[in-house]
């Protein structure tokens, strides 16, 4: 078992999105090659809600949730009852099923908040948790902290062929068939863009349930679908299994991160735990601000339409810039992220997105984070300002060219 | 080992504040002696942040934190490092002992976040926790999920000879001779209101010094300290351990429970790993609330002092009314909560807390919430309108009367 140091060691944030600034850089000036490089400095390891600004409303909402003083201060830790009543028919007619809002349905301090609880009600020591390879970097380490141990399922996610792109089903198998008890995954997939077919859905689907496996799908970014796509809820599914968690939330496609809000729904014994564990993690998601979430699924009429063809207009002009320079990059089908990889450097990826910071002004998360072949791979999240984004993509074919093996 | 299970089991929140909602109740009506008492209703397992407001310019902050964007909507997971910076000034000059903000503080989703991210960085499988009885019930649920083992040190909190109160510091001495690596502990203590003295501060930190234990001080009332009552910093006590936490937070006092906003601050190793683990629990307190902690410690002149008086005379009247019924009750030297004790009654004490809320509009929490051999005593938070707390609380023992064995 391993020891509480051991467990943070493997914690490690300092690369985490916007934790840069904690880190020790005077040993890069020695490696530096060539200038810096002028421009405004892009950070992609987060949405930027200036660029993108919070839904129509949000504020408006939180004013009016803090004017309901102590009922929206104090409510239950699965959150506000009403609350949860309207955004049950919101996010079934979304997902095509039915939620209970007093049993299925649950208020978190953002999706990292339904994750964590999420996985807190199913992982245990020795637990073994299948989880995609490459996934959100934080699915691995809530695994290791609660003591389970991690079933890596690769996915394939190319530029060629993005057919035949996704999870590993037969390793999915060969993980339930010798114990597996959970899967975590999200699709869209963050870090890649890729959308889980509705093929891969039912097979996931079937598989569960045959193994009795719980599930927990990530739909963070499956609201912000890129034309021709289309997208698949499990929990949809006629054979959907019976423990079964999803989680989305207002902080990325709609810009709300600063009010930390998110919902999981499903198996209600599982939002039962999830709300025991809230309890003593953090009591509630702040009263005030779960009034925003008034607002989600009801913004303005074309509100949604406008800010996917932005994204979108933005994610071609990047896959421009980088497959022209060789650096190959699947089409992310869904959410703002961007997955290129780099070519073989003379120095560390570690060094390259620290000396990329310091040098040329643009801020990516290492793709290390994210899985075990990924470490020369970058992620972008593009939701950005265009133009500076575009200018910030050039930086990044630039500092590649000096720093080329 | 616990399975996941009797975790969960052990985490029972149906008699936490705010949840009774969610209780069944049907049952009742059989027991009932007598007709409804009218009154207003009063829900005594909170404060009422409407008879409180939250302290003045906190919305303001909160509009400005806004107005920031990005900046003040993706903080450092520790907290926005300006907000810490000026916070950690104000911290320690109230508690006497200097604060560095870079390394030594963080900014948490409430107290309750600030508890958790402490125990579950210094509690692991098996490590034997001291942990004060009657104490926040939090503490031993905190301990019992991260796998730790509660080691009980009883609290003296009687109304007759107060100078005798305090933690059992034998049974504390003996728990660290015998392998306790943790303390935590509240002071005030809540449910009671007792505050440890001088003597007994400078005891613990003599004892978590020669046993080399840490020590989690959870100080959430110290600011509302009564007229005539004394308070002592355990982390300006000359011999303060070296691995030691403050916890303090703007929800009581302040009535910003509503923001969900904590600070803890010492060790900087702690601070370090409360920092990895919250970043897999929420990512931070949410962005634009951070900037309502402005307000903190630099309220107007003479609110502080209103405060205290205004809640020093709903505690005296109420002391007079449960008093007067032979219930006793210990004078709590600062915070908001009263613990008075019933006698024998015809129902057992949870039917009573139930029976009470239905039957006398009268919420409060159940004693064996709180400790062993509490479940005779309830829990009052007496931070509401002060009148209607006087006519529930004479509403209180006219149910006792009623069902008294």
């Amino acid at each position: 078992m391993a020891t509480l140091a051991e467990k943070f060691a493997a914690l490690g944030a300092e690369n985490a999105p916007g934790q840069e600034l904690r880190q020790q850089t005077d040993h890069l000036a020695a490696l530096m090659r060539g200038a810096p490089i002028a421009g405004v400095p892009v950070d992609f390891s987060h949405g930027d809600v200036d660029a993108f600004a919070p839904t129509p409303g949000a504020k408006a909402a939180w004013d009016a949730g803090f004017e309901r003083g102590g009922a929206q201060a104090y409510t239950e830790y699965r959150g506000d009852a009403m609350i949860r009543a309207s955004l049950a028919d919101r996010l079934a007619n979304f997902t095509g099923a039915p939620i209970s809002p007093e049993q299925e349905l649950i208020i978190t301090p953002g999706t990292q908040g339904a994750l964590f609880l999420a996985l807190g009600a199913l992982v245990d020591q020795g637990t073994k948790v299948a989880v995609v390879d490459p996934d959100y970097f934080a699915n691995r380490k809530l695994v290791v902290f609660f003591g389970g141990e991690v079933v890596p399922i690769p996915l394939r996610y190319t530029a060629d062929n993005p057919g035949e792109n996704g999870p590993d089903l037969d390793r999915l198998q060969q993980a339930f068939e010798t114990g597996t008890r959970v899967l975590v995954f999200s699709t869209p997939n963050n870090p890649t863009g890729h959308v889980c077919s509705e093929q891969v859905i039912a097979q996931i689907a079937r598989l569960a349930v045959r193994y009795d496996v719980a599930v927990v799908v990530d739909q963070l970014y499956s609201r912000m679908l890129y034309q021709g796509e289309s997208y698949s809820h499990l929990r949809a599914h006629p054979e959907a299994p019976a423990n079964l968690v999803t989680i989305m939330g207002p902080s990325k496609t709609e810009s709300l991160s600063g009010f930390r809000l998110g919902v999981a729904f499903g198996s209600a014994e599982i939002i039962a735990r999830m709300e025991q564990l809230q309890a003593i993690v953090s009591l509630r998601a702040a009263g005030y601000n779960q009034a925003a979430l008034e607002t989600w699924f009801q913004e303005p009429e074309g509100w949604l339409r406008q800010r996917i063809t932005q994204h979108q207009a933005i994610r071609d002009d990047l896959l421009v810039v980088f497959r022209a320079a060789g650096l190959p990059c699947a089409a992310p089908q869904a959410g703002s992220y961007l997955f290129p990889q780099l070519p073989a450097l003379a120095v560390s990826y570690a060094q390259f997105v620290q000396l990329l910071r310091l040098q040329a002004g643009v801020t990516v998360t290492p793709g290390a984070e994210f899985g075990t072949d990924c470490s020369d791979s970058i992620r972008l999240n593009f939701s950005q300002d265009h133009a500076a984004a575009v200018a910030a993509a050039q930086r990044i074919v630039e500092m590649v060219e000096r720093y080329r093996a």
